[in-house]
């Protein structure tokens, strides 16, 4: 079986406590703006996605006590969270890795923001990285 | 002062144990290969870095015990380390950014690997997470 290409560095996740200050100094330090924000209510997050070049800085903010960057963030503070890489279709990159034997934390691709299919690998396989595949929503030509 | 521009995420930075196991399952999960490996003594590393797309996947393991990683792997194991964004012009950059009052690691730029001038900015400013700047070294064009 073939591994999946890795198309881009879709986004690096950082996780902060008050997500209106962590704007507000990425603006003010780095003049990165806000391209998309959302809330993820299955993963019980709120995002900014701050756009670099063809990729997000994606800062994260739980919007409940019990969401897994809640926890996080009681256990290790403010941080990088996660990586996501790009992959041209999520559900056939999966089937490769997990091929690999690498742990799947999602076995089926599920929806991230932006309409992207996402699915998150295990980190005790990846050198400690929790690491995402996403497959962004293909924006149709006008 | 305007705030320096982010180019593209030149690099995530992932502290490993062991080089080759890491550079092997990147290599079996992702068809990830070496771009570039390079021994920086000043900092006691020796990193490996992935292209993907126009960002590299850095990973990361120390040369000798007292070395900045050698510390991070002992005190949190291994994971994700810092991200490095690319600047056109790293010592304009350090100026703007040192004005917002965000402290610097490195006053003044210094090398990094392949050539490239860098700065590390302090994590406790920038929600925790260890940010480079990087001014890659330019190829001239034959």
């Amino acid at each position: 079986m073939t591994a999946p290409e890795l198309t881009e560095i879709d986004h690096v996740a950082i996780a902060v406590n008050d997500l209106e200050a962590a704007i507000a100094y990425y603006a003010e330090t780095f003049g990165a703006t806000v391209d998309h924000r959302e809330r993820v209510e299955s993963d019980g997050v709120e995002e900014a996605l701050l756009k670099v070049a063809d990729s997000y800085v994606q800062l994260l903010t739980p919007t409940r006590d019990d969401s897994p960057v809640a926890k996080y963030l009681a256990n290790k503070g403010e941080g990088l969270h996660h990586v996501g890489y790009a992959v041209t279709d999520v559900t056939a990159a999966l089937a490769e890795v997990g091929g690999t034997g690498v742990r799947l934390i999602d076995s089926r691709p599920r929806h991230g923001s932006m309409g992207a299919s996402i699915a998150f690998l295990h980190p005790g396989d990846l050198g400690g990285v929790l690491t995402e595949l996403v497959q962004p929503l293909k924006v149709h030509e006008m």
